[in-house]
């Protein structure tokens, strides 16, 4: 197989791959030193120009941006191997001028600098025929204990509702880091909260778990919060909207 | 020590401490049912007046609604032994008529059926006096590895943003959790993600940490996300909100 990409998602998966035994023919970046150093760890070689991609590979794995996709798989010779992307958003067909095409879509945040057990991390598979889908499922299952069939549709409202369990969860982390640092107090207080405050949803659902001021009806807290606010419309726009959509849901 | 209150920080601080080996003399309760029933699990009283109440332990735990603190503390007798309470947004001074007075803050999310590993939680500490103090600091660290003193000015900025690191993000799983069972697709799946974004605080800053659409400026996927949306007000609200400000953060 040939890694198109080079960022966190290329970096995750083939690294992974190339542990669990498997055989990374290449690495194409259209950076070269970004492309070797990757291929340094994963025993591939590094290509810059799309031209040098081995057309013999079973299997081209584009890990770039989403807007990115469309414009590389574009400038692809004819392949007889299986094209796929790694995207959350992206549908299925802009891969339709391939025989064989298909996504399998890691749905977990990968970062720089921090490795992250793949053995949990649902993929979600989707492909142009039975042998796609199988070959994509299977390649998955060798990282992966959670494999599903999920169309392009589907994919796409779970990436959206991603969004809300990860990108905004981490911003409100932000406002909280930032605005206690105002204050010379420290954030690490506020991480055996935090934990628990995800930890709970493997045993509770989201309802149940809910507490605080606007959850227990206290306007007198909410008051004394938003007073303490005044100075950062921001995280006040923030603290209104939560305390309005939570006030409304449980207290009509 | 006799603890007033039966609700979820009575019940999960009463039984850490009767299991680690203190003596509870009474549960004082409205309710002698619920009372009873903590009671029953740290081998105390019950009582439901506040003259049955015992004058002559050594500390007096008030762990009730914030609101009701200072109500509930006008009515006690005189007492020599310490009065605190176990608020994050109460001061310490609706407690001042006493001669010891004082907060043991746990800096937590405590619910029904769930139990807690108290150990790591950090303990903000208040006290009128030295004797005080000392005498909250070491019945917390007998439970929390974690213990602070801390005065009501800082607990209350700590208070507020417990909200956006434990109220806000569970608002947020709500929500997500809704748009999925509207689409027929299980939040369960989201849970990897959920805990990773997370567990990721233990090690990177929530700055490092963010990504998404709106980290990377990617208008494209922000317009179709709000699009998906479009018949969601309330989360289409919260989506842009939170667009907006990680753009403005990021992009300026």
């Amino acid at each position: 197989m040939v890694f198109l990409g080079s960022g966190n998602v290329a970096t995750h998966l083939s690294v992974a791959l190339h542990r669990a035994g498997l055989k990374i023919l290449q690495i194409y970046s259209p950076n070269i030193e970004h492309a070797k150093k990757l291929s340094a760890q994963t025993g591939s070689g590094a290509v810059d120009v799309i031209v040098d991609i081995n057309p013999d590979a079973d299997l081209y794995l584009i890990c770039i941006s989403d807007d990115q996709i469309s414009t590389v798989a574009k400038k692809l010779p004819s392949l007889s191997g299986i094209v796929a992307h790694t995207s959350g958003i992206v549908g299925m067909e802009v891969l339709e001028r391939f025989e064989s095409f298909g996504v399998s879509y890691p749905l977990q945040t990968f970062s720089k600098n921090r490795l992250v057990d793949l053995a949990p991390v649902p993929f979600c598979i989707e492909g142009n025929d039975e042998n796609t889908k199988k070959m994509l499922f299977n390649l998955a299952g060798s990282l992966s204990q959670s494999v599903h069939y999920i169309n392009s549709a589907d994919r796409k409202q779970i990436h959206l509702a991603a969004v809300f369990i990860n990108n905004f969860p981490n911003h409100l982390y932000a406002v909280a880091d930032k605005f206690l640092r105002e204050k010379n107090l420290s954030f690490d207080l506020l991480l055996p909260l935090l934990q628990e405050t995800a930890a709970k949803m493997n045993q509770l659902n989201p309802d149940e778990a809910q507490t605080g001021p606007a959850r227990r009806n206290d306007m007198n807290t909410i008051k004394i919060h938003s007073e303490m606010l005044k100075n950062n419309p921001e995280f006040l726009e923030i603290y209104q909207l939560f305390s309005h959509q939570i006030l409304s849901k449980y207290h009509d």
